[in-house]
């Protein structure tokens, strides 16, 4: 504990992945303490066409948002 | 998206919850790409009575686990 | 917010999925409010074989249960 | 099934949680077929000091977002 | 791992879940193989107006299910 | 109800469901009460590729951990 569940979209790379689990779980032990080697992190890849926001599947959505910047820049 | 979810002990307080909100955001953004906006992040606080491991409810054990290094210290 | 996951059998088409992911926002907001852009539905299709009820894996029934009228008919 | 997760923000009343409940199952059925006593759903209310999005969490937030239009209208 | 997830109405003992903990570990790892240890178990109680079947919220319902015996009795 | 979510590493046979699915819905009803007939189970196979303890993926683990003895054996 703690355990994260995280709901992405496919395409990432195992090395993506990889990087994930170590940022994510520096993340969570810097921020709440508990230990390193406890944190478990589960990946959920959900198809476009399988999430909807605001009524619409994403695989119906011509536009992708742009990245935004990061608070403070 | 991504949507993560993160099982916790409760007693965190708001500004813990505040900084790993940041962290983790920032650290699926750099990793996984995405828009910092569009990560949700949603605590789930799971009493110790409510969550066992091995068999053993965590408000039964009376041993924590000591703080693991971090890989590579 | 609001967040929705459904998990349901597969099988269902892309328009079946679009038509649910339209009437299941606007029920949400109709009767939780809210605005209809925040309500993200996410799909989880669980095989059969991966879902038992009573013990029993649904690949295993014969019989799926009759079409239940709705309530008030 | 199929089974339906809705998280949400507290405050709603006992009576937009059974109005919900009767529109989001016959949503599902009219969209996705099975039967209406088939349909489960679960409400989950998170406190807005525990769901961030883009790394803030909703109760450091000043503004909430205003009702979006129907797609349509 | 594996990792298992409980919903249940409130109302269980501490004794209830410890016992269900110890049962719910043995009977995983006896039939699907694993570490006894490696079994996280986490319950989370759904107050039964928060949980609705068949478009009615079970704080509705007036007969609550009978028990139903065992399979081959 | 109560309702389960298993999430496991992929790889077990059918008939190791079907048990699991007796023995956990026994184990539930023997321990909390409830109807036999009223458990949904729920089986998620996660990739070893999609799961990382301790920051590290399970697909990248040498070593899998030995089955450690029952409590009390």
């Amino acid at each position: 504990m703690p355990t994260v569940h995280i709901e992405l979209f496919p395409g990432r790379t195992l090395d993506q992945k990889r990087a994930c689990a170590v940022a994510v779980s520096e993340a969570i032990v810097k921020t709440l303490g508990g230990t390193y080697d406890g944190v478990d992190i589960v990946f959920t890849e959900v198809d476009k066409s399988n999430w909807a926001t605001g009524g619409k599947l994403w695989s119906d959505k011509t536009t992708t948002p742009a990245p935004t910047p990061k608070p403070g820049t």
